[in-house]
């Protein structure tokens, strides 16, 4: 298939799942008393976001199930040993996750704007936002306790998510170490990432497995392709923010190089004996667009976007490597496309 | 039993479980890689603490399980089927989530100190403290997860876990808008506190008959025990803050008037007429210990003292009244006697 097809076929699968998905967010967290606390909650849902996380979840339970995609009610999804579990609710409490994550990382970056909009704490306040992540998190442990799945799986998926949302906090951590200035190798940095980004897409993806009763090895296996999916995504989004038109992402370009926030590319860059502090030097305002082609040039020059590109690419093709333990079907292409789509997009 | 010799008897109690509490906390969450972010989320526990949630969990467990106080090891802690379950990892979970609620409490309340030492957010910074409540959240789940019992019982005691946090969460957000100058009336105001502190103690005395496995109606009554309890201990504190002198109780006497917080004091006096706003006005630092003394007589007064010692103390009665479903036991007496104790303390 041309990649143009493949990513008109990933996008209109990743959009069905998310209409879905949104629609079961809404009967999963409503808006209860006390009002101005679910609705801070739910306010970053309104702005938009792709549902990458639960549409990987689905996809994965599709593979596992080896049903056609988009032929089976989430709600009521058949398991390996004759059962049912809503694999839906499961997928909502992953989006759940990566919500209360955005909202408080955007206080502790100081982060204004998400997804076009005030982030929660400038919409509201910031003890509003530190309350309504925090409900968010005791949400998704109770969303994930209504899958109807047995009760061994349960406590696995339950395990699961406790560990991931650990981890996710692990990985903030050492952001924030990172961005105080603490040295960085390569190594550390992608273990960073894989704790701060790409735990959770290896939970989404593995989470089926679990709660549908698969062996052992295939749940691993699909931990390890959304981890190295997600790991790949997370580079490439570096990648972006310096090769891509501000309006193409949404954000001012070479942002990450003007707040001084460490990336692969940074990293490789320092290494091969670039002065990245000096790369980009000032408050955002005195920094021209001059100033940050000239920073991408150098860090080109130096192979650290090359690399940072090749690094993705080999994250994603050692995830799509692991999807091998699953029966052949389309679902499983699908996710292999998704990968693909993940760092070839654009935005 | 004699108030002075009970109250002995009651501290000493508690204090033997705290000692095995601190052991425990140790080996459940250790200071790992990120280390700064570990020695945040344990800083507290180093500043003290009566441990007053885990003790109470712990004679639950006795009582339930008709064994001497103190006489059985709580990490093999037997069960009503013959097996065994780590009821101390619970006590440790319940620990946990209190910490947690601590710190990000204080970021919100913007509170200096906590427990005589400087606030997570004051000796490390917000961010830092966000991330330690965090992720001690995600490990008050991972914790309770260790408890070796049936899944079944794990699968409920998380769901206990969970549906607690949120409620804890919902309690804060009504007090955040009761500061905030929304209109209070009594029952509102129980409301909040049986969310934002009193659902912690029913978790606490409830969950060893989930992970024990007795019958529901021994589950609902220690429930209720603990969230009577519970409510009689914030109301209490309430009391104490307008009536012991500032050296007892570690803070400005009056602080909860200076800071225009409400209680339950408050709520009545206001509904008996009294010009609540009218009482301590101006800046902290404006207020004299006599403008405290005068405040306390208009409440006193207007009867809102009384009603609330006595509103703590038919809570603590028919908390009591709950215990009725145990067996006879010095446990149980244990129990009883807290109870008593949490609104009889004078610091």
């Amino acid at each position: 298939m041309t990649g143009g097809a493949r990513d008109r076929r990933v996008n209109r699968a990743i959009e069905e799942r998310r209409d879905r998905v949104n629609e079961a967010i809404d009967d999963e967290l409503p808006v209860e008393p006390p009002e101005r606390l679910y609705e801070a909650a739910r306010y970053l849902l309104e702005a938009g976001g792709k549902r990458l996380r639960p549409a990987m979840l689905l996809m994965a339970g599709e593979a596992i199930a080896d049903v056609p995609p988009g032929s089976t009610d989430y709600r009521s999804f058949p398991d390996r040993q004759g059962g049912s579990v809503d694999l839906m609710v499961a997928a909502v409490s992953v989006e759940i996750v990566h919500l209360f994550t955005l909202i408080h990382d955007d206080i502790m970056d100081e982060d204004d704007l998400r997804r076009g909009v005030p982030a929660v704490h400038r919409a509201y306040d910031t003890k509003t936002a530190i309350l309504a992540g925090d409900t968010l998190y005791s949400k998704a442990f109770e969303v994930m306790l209504r899958t109807g799945a047995p009760d061994d799986r349960s406590v696995r998926a339950l395990d699961s998510l406790a560990r991931t949302c650990t981890e996710i906090c692990e990985g903030q951590a050492m952001d924030i170490g990172f961005e105080e200035g603490d040295a960085v190798g390569v190594s550390e940095y992608l273990s960073m990432i894989e704790r701060k980004t790409a735990v959770l897409y290896g939970a989404a993806a593995a989470l089926p497995a679990v709660l549908l009763g698969t062996d052992e090895s295939v749940r691993r296996a699909l931990y390890q392709y959304g981890v190295d999916v997600g790991r790949g995504f997370q580079i490439q989004d570096d990648v972006l923010d310096l090769v891509m038109s501000s309006d193409a992402i949404g954000k001012r370009r070479g942002s990450d190089l003007i707040e001084g926030k460490q990336t692969l590319i940074t990293v490789h860059a320092r290494e091969a004996g670039v002065d990245v502090d000096g790369l980009v030097e000032g408050a955002a305002e005195a920094v021209s667009d001059a100033d940050i082609e000239a920073a991408v040039a150098t860090l080109d020059e130096a192979g650290s976007i090359d690399y940072a590109r090749e690094t993705a690419r080999e994250f994603v093709e050692s995830g799509k490597a692991e999807l091998e333990v699953l029966p052949d079907n389309d679902a499983k292409d699908l996710l292999a496309d998704v990968a693909d789509y993940l760092i070839e997009r654009d935005h």
